[in-house]
């Protein structure tokens, strides 16, 4: 009934435990569709045991599908956890150390039964996630589609004398109509304050003869899309354009060289040697790229340290970037699935 | 230049540390009003520095006011902490193990200078939020009359033949037009929706003669309101009518003990037990109650198991409920303020 966590399983003997905890809410919702808040997962070979309080039986009696046992607690979620692992003879519980505090950890560890030992077990559910099945490519397109929508659509009103919020009230108007959400809060910056990595959206007119940059992500069932358009207002000075150039240039050869088989960092310095070469490579700030699913940053990270070597069904984003203090911010961003050969650029289609 | 600051400087020698690092964004923000992502805080006796990396950097130095050095991170953030650990003589740092992930502290421990130790010294500055400033009552109260307006609004609006959607997007607007946001996710629940204690807003149509229970909160400037309503259509069912009249009267008996000096357990103890009474306890299965701030759910928790005591200055939300499964809900929620002698319903005036 649920065959991620079936994959889940046969991580077990390499990582040498004999059960796993499921921590993270979105890894919850990943292996069993259903997500509440302060529970956990407990996930033997042979059995699924979702451990959560009062507030969440009924929902989750409705939303699970059968082969999970679900685990009230009422004082003490620890103790009830101790009991299972008793009654499962666990000897090996995996965890991802960083989905769980320092202060969870000791906890657990002043409550263990004597026969149970704690196992570093990190990113068990991520080396799934990453890899996307059709369903999920399928939920990505599907945000995308409306993402190009929005964007025709800002393309009517982005206009010289709108304010960056007035036009962020427009589109979310727009999307709610479209009865979708944001997968993040959208950057809308005109002018200066694209210098901002992550800028807000602010009550700036925005003028003519200046570069509006519009960062957005809509989220389709629980996928994200994540895409970064330059708007290009009146005449724009030649430096700006030349920028806007040199990372267009820098993010076709990122793309040119993405395929199963090579290592994210190579993919980075693709894209940075060639802003190097264009002498603005120290305005680039940030890694390349992400990751995006059920979380908008996910692995792999497309940065200058990951040395770990992208796979065929990973959807990554390739984002190069120019921020010149006090005066403008370039930054063109695309989404883009690994292939064995190469990539397909999801958002190719999306002006 | 930083009281805050000052004020948590001053529990540095109870706790036997000599600088402490704050790993928690909200905490940050409170400390510095500028939360960045991804960033610490490193507070020794004479120093404060915010460890960001590029993206922020622009905007902290225009944010910030004089006594804060930042410090940006680049390939290792762990690397730059442990050279002002080094340069500062740093011997026993403070870290909150509830903010840390326990890959986070293995990592830390790994690259510590030897003359370092890291010490547990948790809810420092928990300590110091859950006793509100003048300042930050009078946020609350401002987001208390928007939600105010609110549900005068909600009144108007809220009638049999609408579907909790479209309360709920009538609702949204008229919360944007008072360029305010949600403290969370409001809940609108009408009929049996109710007895999920976290319902979703769906596409239920409200019909007459039955309870829609509206949990909602506004933020304003950071801080939040949070209360639960009632709204009855039409005509309810006696026993409905009862068990909203015992949640009523849980609720005053509960507010009834609330001072300086009473346990949290106790305070939750007098609303449990008169719903014992009626028979309707075990339809009462969170908490009585929480803080409210910067964050929707802070210290303290109205809790059974939660002895601490209250003080002066705390606010904290008193909602009794009874969830009668696949049937109806009831919760009823205001925001108070502990004083020395009892305390103040924030919310008193709103219907």
């Amino acid at each position: 009934m649920y065959p991620r966590i079936q994959k889940l399983r046969k991580l077990f003997s390499k990582n040498n435990i004999d059960a796993f905890l499921v921590t993270k809410d979105v890894n919850i919702r990943y292996l069993t569709n259903f997500s509440a808040s302060e529970s956990w997962l407990l996930i033997t070979p042979r059995k699924i045991f979702y451990i959560t309080d009062f507030r969440y039986i009924l929902e989750l009696e409705k939303g699970l599908k059968k082969g999970i046992e679900i685990i009230q607690y009422q004082t003490s979620f620890y103790h009830k956890l101790t009991d299972l692992l008793n009654k499962e003879k666990v000897k090996r519980l995996g965890i991802d150390e960083r989905h769980f505090t320092h202060a969870q950890y000791k906890a657990m560890v002043k409550i263990l039964p004597k026969t149970t030992r704690l196992v570093e077990a990190n990113e068990l559910v991520e080396q799934l996630r990453v890899i996307k099945e059709k369903y999920e490519i399928l939920q990505i397109k599907k945000a995308l589609e409306i993402h190009d929508l929005a964007l025709k659509f800002l393309k009517r009103i982005v206009k010289p004398g709108k304010t960056e919020n007035e036009v962020f009230r427009k589109l979310e108007n727009f999307i709610k109509e479209h009865n979708v959400g944001f997968s993040f809060a959208p950057i809308i910056a005109s002018g200066v304050n694209a210098c901002f990595p992550h800028a807000h959206v602010t009550q700036r007119v925005i003028k003519n003869n200046e570069p509006v940059l519009i960062d957005m992500g809509i989220d389709f069932n629980g996928y994200k899309s994540d895409l970064t358009r330059m708007f290009f207002l009146g005449k724009i000075a030649p430096h700006i354009r030349d920028a806007a150039e040199a990372v267009r240039e820098a993010q076709q050869r990122a793309i040119k060289v993405i395929r199963a088989g090579i290592s994210a960092a190579e993919v980075d310095a693709q894209a940075r040697k060639y802003l190097e070469e264009k002498g603005l490579a120290q305005y680039f700030g940030h890694a390349l790229g992400h990751g995006v699913g059920l979380e908008i940053h996910e692995d792999p990270r497309l940065s200058q340290k990951n040395s770990s070597i992208l796979k065929e069904g990973m959807v990554i984003t390739v984002e190069p970037a120019v921020y010149i203090p006090h005066k403008f911010g370039i930054r063109i961003e695309d989404m883009v699935l690994v292939t064995k050969k190469g990539c397909k650029i999801l958002s190719d289609y999306i002006d």
